[in-house]
């Protein structure tokens, strides 16, 4: 077995295995099309990789990653500084500004409250949302945290840091996704849509 | 938009958007996944990525990726040089190794000939199986290219090339998989079992 596997197959194999949703097969069928195509193809991901981690960083207001400080949306002075939708990743900001609809900033907590993953609020950039609501410049606070135990459970732990402070505090509205099927809506989404119907 | 995501994040977003089976959603969440990481993941797939292909080179013999030259199997002086297994890729060779069954050595072709993709037999690497049945040491030539219309096409036109060097020809045996499923079994593969059907 070894014999017909070289050792700098193998460990691209391993390294590839240690990702999300990568399995040992996955790893293989990749690593074998990366050996049949070009060599810019694995060059191309080899520097991107490199570059990911040096040249980015978090944004020292919103935590999102960034290459300049502040980041591109803290720095944009036609946005809406009074208003934070607070979200778990970055690829949240990067869901809602797909939307063209928000036009305010954000803070990314880089995760939610998981008392089973030994995630708790002070892992979170939970502290540093609170610091920026008491220099007073913010209006109303977003919590976008994803639908589920653990977002929520987020979203309320911030609701009692913040409840105090005279901010208004807001999450997404619950309810049916659109194109969504009835019949295959889950019944806790459906429970909360009924919980929130609107005159029609 | 742009603002959002900087440019090191779309770059290896798009890096890995051209591996096969990787849609830009796949692509995002494996960034994002390794900005989270430890820096040393993301630095161990960048130099593996770059060994991959400056540590290993394919054997001057039986074409297999490997590091040596020739190849740990092309090597072995206990493996059974007089048979061949024709696959189509390497990992192919890794799945009959697997099977710990076969002694012999491998021939692969890179590929299966396909008019649809403009593959044609000179494209792989048949005219160096056909010279190392010409060396006259090899007795039996397994063609294990996979089933399907482009690995049979590949396999009868190995055999039309071969058929005049006194060499045995064979192919793999079709019938229907251990621990399938008669009811799952597809039509094609069902006919071959009961047309290969032996002795109970």
């Amino acid at each position: 077995m070894s014999k017909a596997v070289p050792e700098p197959v193998t460990r691209l194999i391993d390294s590839l295995s240690r990702l999300p949703g990568v399995g040992p097969k996955t790893a293989s069928r990749l690593t074998y099309y990366l050996l049949r195509s070009p060599d810019d193809l694995s060059q191309e991901l080899a520097i991107s990789l490199q570059e990911l981690k040096t040249k980015t960083r978090f944004c020292p207001i919103c935590n999102n990653i960034t290459v300049e400080v502040p980041c591109g949306i803290c720095g944009d002075d036609e946005r809406d500084h009074r208003t934070v939708v607070v979200v778990e990743e970055p690829l949240d900001v990067l869901a809602i500004e797909r939307t063209g609809s928000y036009e305010g900033v954000y803070h990314v907590l880089h995760g939610a409250i998981s008392p089973v993953n030994g995630i708790g609020p002070d892992d979170l950039k939970i502290r540093e949302l609170v610091g920026r609501v008491d220099k007073g410049d913010i209006l109303e606070v977003i919590v976008a945290t994803n639908p589920g135990l653990e977002g929520d459970a987020t979203a309320k732990y911030i609701k009692r840091e913040l409840d105090s402070k005279g901010v208004k505090i807001t999450w997404l509205a619950r309810g049916i996704p659109t194109g969504g099927d009835l019949e295959y809506v889950d019944s806790v989404t459906l429970m909360r849509a009924l919980q929130g119907r609107g005159e029609l």
